[in-house]
């Protein structure tokens, strides 16, 4: 059920009995995401998804994450609710010496970034780069996607070495 | 896919040519919730619900709201992502003259607090009330479940007329 919820809200007068006309009773338990969690609506061409993400752990190297398929019209309505700058980019899957890398290829605001990820199953574990990786930026908070809605790319591409702008 | 994320980030040298090393393509876009939306989890018996809600309009009448059922598993692993104040409280559906109430009953820090609401299908749709309802609170917000369970009942109940405490 989504939509427009209209409705109103009373005190109710306790001493009455009014459990007597209840049709039914039910347990609720309901808890709400903090401003450290990242809630975020994805399309990734015609599939959508809703992810929510903890507080980074060691150094932004590891973080919990949730995601759940919806469908391509539920994200389009929640992309309406969502803070101006969206994050708009392709991702390249580039599979290299057992591991996939993903490249991510920025548009609009942040027109010109291209970075990087590897997952890996454990936080020690080794991995061989391709010659196109460059400079390790995990857990700096200027490349989440989260921050660059805010403070894209073109306000701070000067302050990076020429390579990389 | 939900779970631990272990992730290394890196910039990616430009002027190569990395695009003849990928094996797929696809268009992202993303949008992130601000603080003005609720984001919350649910469990209501052996179910869960993650919902997001936009700001309120009209004084509090009426509010878009999505909701997406998720696994019990789902919910109690997000229980553990929330903000510590989880709302706890039984339902009752009270049908009366063509509208159903759902009357809360709250726990926990919020113990005492009982509150009805309706929901109506347009902003002025008229209904009749059983005696129980009490004065109305719609838009108030120290009686809305995302702020309740920072400032709890229990801090304010005695501002409230003797009855409803």
């Amino acid at each position: 059920m989504s939509g427009l919820e209209i409705e109103r809200k009373f005190l109710v007068h306790k001493w009455m009995d009014w459990k007597r006309l209840a049709s039914s009773c039910s347990h609720i338990q309901q808890g709400y995401f903090a401003a450290v969690n990242t809630v975020r609506v994805r399309i990734r061409d015609d599939k959508g998804y809703l992810t929510i993400k903890g507080p980074s752990h060691n150094g932004g190297l590891s973080r919990y994450e949730f995601e759940k398929e919806i469908t391509l019209q539920e994200a389009q309505q929640l992309m309406l609710l969502c803070e101006s700058g969206v994050i708009d980019k392709h991702r390249y899957l580039v599979p290299y010496a057992g591991h996939t890398f993903e490249v991510d290829e920025f548009h609009g605001d942040n027109d010109g970034l291209v970075m990087a990820e590897v997952e890996l199953k454990s936080e020690n574990e080794p991995f061989e780069s391709p010659d196109f990786i460059g400079k390790e930026v995990t857990g700096n908070r200027r490349f989440y996607n989260s921050h660059m809605r805010k403070n894209p790319f073109k306000l701070w591409r000067d302050t990076l070495p020429e390579e990389y702008r």
